[in-house]
């Protein structure tokens, strides 16, 4: 383990369901840790539990910290927090980098770059898969976007919070290759989806599909995940189809920046929006096997 | 280990990459076995081999069992081995049981069956996934359709040949399920050949892509087995791209059959009918990317 002393000394702000864990790790691993959040009076209690120091606002978190964590829900918390009328930028010690491990569009990361930059401030994406256990665990896998020195700077902090912790390329990288993920796993979902309807409407035994594919070339991560919640049509959220909805529409941005289609993922999306529009946006993404079921004209 | 005296004896039709693996399989678990394949002194040469008796005809090969296996390349072949002119329906013992662990249309399967059953022969469906090594190996997975008294009598050989063998349904039902999952390996196949070439076009590190999704929720048994020959444009044919094409076509028949759509099919069907168009039939499926590829006008 490298020394503390050698660390930059890190600015949390958001302490939701991972953020918490995220940064307990940090605490745990003896950086020197600043937390804030929106909620007034919840960073003070975490930091007292966690030995931590706390900041009432993120200028005054900026001008705490080395290297400035963002984990929020979306584009517009991480423009207010970094960039807002309280935002780090008016606290910024000279050499602040920002890293925000939300997942945002990459459109946004790029934009949030560019005004900081503007400020001599550098921004490094580095958005995470994996759930709130894995957060807990510090086996959170991490893909980050920006310069390699800067990507180096923050990595001790990283390897705190993750397993498997990757340079995908240039700002805004990691935040596409989640958002790739993301319409891949929502694509696979969709196939998923509509083979269960047929495999039924063909009178197979499920149990035997599950075993057979789960073991064969047509497996995938998210047989093993949603193929049970789909039989049973139970749609406790993991995660919620409209942010799935969110993340695919994000991957479909950038692949029409890039100048290339995605089939697959519009037709995903297609699905998605469906249930979405049945009133589903709430449940579990593995929900849209009911706008599959509705176009069949069959339950599974 | 069941004695095998109390087995059933074996005919075993064709001795191809994976017949061949599988019946001596049946040879050295002690059944008695005799062999037959289309090409002349094949037979004879392998009886020798592994100890087993050879039959010149499909008709003779019937009145050397009681449960005749085929491992041939299509229907037409599985047709021409039970009902043809020299067909095993001509030397049946009463009470033969006819089994088929080719993969065949379970529209031809269930005709096949009808056919036989008129003759009073038994018919069940168990075609298989897997490679070679897992002929090999004993450790194919094997799904059956059938009724459950016959697929319980030949299921001491299949536990010889299989690691999964799992009773599926009725008659046909194997084939269907085997159909199905290999269009949801093209289907899967499909999503990650799009993907790729958007993370390429995003300019992403696609090490780094394979290593966060293998991770993640868009992982799949494609993205382990096809990513990197795909990125290679390396296409030696593990499985050929025309049978691929060939079965998804036979899943969306059923699927047609059983009054659903399969969107995600219709979508892989399409590409792998591009890609045997360019004259890729004989490469393996992978090569399904160049149709991607051209379609987005951009090489991965």
């Amino acid at each position: 383990m490298a020394s503390p002393d050698t660390h930059p000394s890190i600015g949390f702000y958001g302490l939701g369901i991972m953020g918490s864990r995220m940064a307990a790790n940090l605490a745990r691993a003896g950086f020197a840790l600043t937390v804030a959040t929106y909620t007034p009076g919840k960073a003070e209690a975490w930091a007292a539990e966690h030995g931590a120091a706390h900041a009432e606002t993120p200028a005054a978190l900026a001008a705490a910290c080395d290297v400035l964590i963002t984990m929020v829900v979306d584009g517009a918390q991480v423009r207010e927090v970094l960039l807002g009328p309280e935002g780090a930028i008016h606290g910024a010690r000279a050499g602040l980098l920002c890293v925000d491990m939300s997942t945002i569009a990459p459109a946004d990361t790029t934009a949030i770059g560019d005004e900081l930059a503007a400020r001599g401030i550098r921004f490094v994406d580095a958005p995470v898969t994996g759930s709130s256990p894995k957060a807990a665990d510090g086996t959170l896998t991490i893909m980050c976007g920006g310069d390699a020195e800067d990507v180096a700077r923050v990595r001790p902090a990283l390897d705190v919070m993750g397993g498997l912790v990757v340079h995908v390329g240039a700002l805004g990288s990691g935040e596409t290759l989640k958002v790739i993920n993301n319409a891949m796993a929502a694509a696979n979902a969709s196939v998923l989806a509509e083979a269960l309807v047929v495999a039924s409407a063909a009178g197979l035994d499920l149990d035997a599909f599950e075993q057979v594919v789960g073991a064969g070339s047509g497996g995938s991560a998210m047989l093993g995940l949603k193929a049970g919640p789909m039989r049973a049509h139970d749609w406790t959220t993991l995660f919620k189809l409209e942010h799935m909805l969110k993340d695919v529409r994000f991957c479909l941005d950038e692949a029409a920046s890039a100048g290339v289609p995605f089939p697959s993922a519009d037709h995903a999306r297609d699905l998605l929006a469906a249930g979405a529009e049945k009133g589903l946006g709430q449940a579990d993404f593995a929900a849209l096997l009911e706008a599959v079921e509705d176009r069949a004209g069959r339950r599974v």
